[in-house]
């Protein structure tokens, strides 16, 4: 098939080289990037991406959510016609790709929103993805999923948003997976045994209950600094996780472990707390117990 | 080798007959079970069971945790010989471990304690295996490991205890990324969409950051019970997450999300709580708002 592929960044490059390379036309296009490698066409503007393609087309957007692809997409949205359609690629919320599939079929534009999971190597070599949209115009685009994906890796989820949807909440398990591992790892690592923190993940991730993607990064990240001597405990976030608790909120869903994950990040940006104030002050205030002083 | 297998539940047996497939000579014992399918010769007594091994002797317990483990493991230790080695297999806490390490030491006896993961279908067909003990001896008995565990599945992490510690915390993270899945699904569940679950688990499976052992079995079971309707939703306990958690209280360390999901275990096992009810009647109290009425 043709198809444009608009924000050639890590993700947007790498699934770029994964479409050319199973026989598709790409044309790719990024406002910012200079990107070299490739087997397929840039182009220079949004207006020359889309001039190359016939219709029906199909253009993959993989740029920034929020302002960015709201901004893009209206662009692309202007130079479309009835029966084409965007598939936006990126972790966009799910209620935005609702309003945004809506908006566009007054249009007769379809919106697939694309939930894309596996990273960059997954772009390149093969993803996850997980696709909301019509059910029926999925059928002429299918072929693109089927060909980037690992083998049974893409999903057609449902109407708008679902796609958005379950990537979100697949992050949000994310959140809770990767405290669960570091927490354990924590633990060894007070312990009085004496560890090799690669050996350990690698003999977890061959046969064990708890192998796992997550556990095989893992061992490659032990591998390179055997304690993480060389990195702070800082984590940050990217907003999926937010929006999952946020949604959990919304349908009064108790989700404490992946809530408490996403607390757990906030509190690794503080190097001190003002609730660690509070509580010293008042032990200090009720029972005279010392403070520590700035 | 020689081995003797004490305990032929689900794993003991599965293990025994693993050994046996490697082409160890094993000969095995178990106080109940009715073993029929097997190529081992069953003995009629733990007296038996050690009559046939040749010094240095290998037994390897897997039986309950805790009693029994200390019944069984002082009436074999009482049969052994300076030299010969016990395994254990089971979930022994670690501490209990450290303490009949130094015990049987004493009588010249090694104890390994081997944490195993993987289930009875890893028991059968490869493990995953984390070994404390004695260095010098263990390389004596690394061929059971080796023959038994998956590829690069077994690991030797050091002095008495450090095997169950491990495999302790490996329980830990298990409930961290059992709940974490969980949670994800109960959002699914609530949410507006139409999720068909077990191709939700599969494309999650195939590809993906969370795809895991763990998101493999939850496939399963949703593809043999799509809503789980026939099953309730109580989940109960078998120790090593409650030790995770006393261990990371008695180091001082913050373990927020397991220490949580186990406290999730027990909420489950609960109908209606106190809580619950000491919550409404304040709020009752306060605000005068409407208490559910039992």
């Amino acid at each position: 098939m043709q198809i444009g592929v608009i924000g050639l960044g890590k993700m947007g490059l790498n699934l770029a080289l994964n479409l050319n390379d199973h026989g598709h036309e790409v044309f790719g296009y990024d406002s910012h990037a200079a990107v070299e490698e490739s087997g397929f066409t840039k182009t220079s503007s949004i207006e020359e991406l889309i001039s190359k393609l016939s219709a029906p087309r199909t253009v993959w957007l993989m740029v920034p959510a929020g302002e960015v692809t709201e901004t893009v997409m209206a662009q692309v949205a202007g130079l479309l016609e009835t029966g084409d359609a965007i598939i936006d690629g990126g972790n966009s919320n799910f209620k935005d790709s609702i309003r945004r599939a809506a908006e566009l079929k007054e249009q007769g534009i379809y919106l697939f929103d694309c939930g894309t999971s596996g990273g960059t190597e997954g772009a390149r070599h093969g993803i996850c993805s997980m696709i909301g949209g019509d059910a029926e115009k999925f059928k002429d685009i299918e072929p693109l999923f089927k060909d980037i994906s690992v083998e049974n890796g893409y999903l057609f989820t449902g109407e708008a948003g679902s796609g958005h949807f379950l990537k979100m909440v697949h992050n949000g398990i994310e959140y809770g997976m990767m405290q669960s591992i570091a927490e354990g790892f924590e633990i060894l690592n007070k312990s009085n045994f004496d560890f090799d923190y690669e050996k350990v993940a690698g003999v977890w991730n061959n046969g064990s209950i708890i192998r796992s993607y997550l556990m095989g990064l893992t061992q490659n990240a032990f591998s390179k600094d055997e304690k993480l001597d060389g990195i702070r405990g800082v984590m940050h976030s990217s907003g999926e996780g937010k929006w999952t608790v946020e949604t959990a909120l919304d349908l009064n869903v108790p989700a404490p472990v992946i809530t408490l994950s996403l607390m757990m990040r906030y509190r690794s940006l503080e190097d001190d707390t003002f609730t660690g104030k509070v509580v010293a002050a008042l032990r200090n205030e009720f029972g005279g117990h010392a403070v520590e002083k700035k």
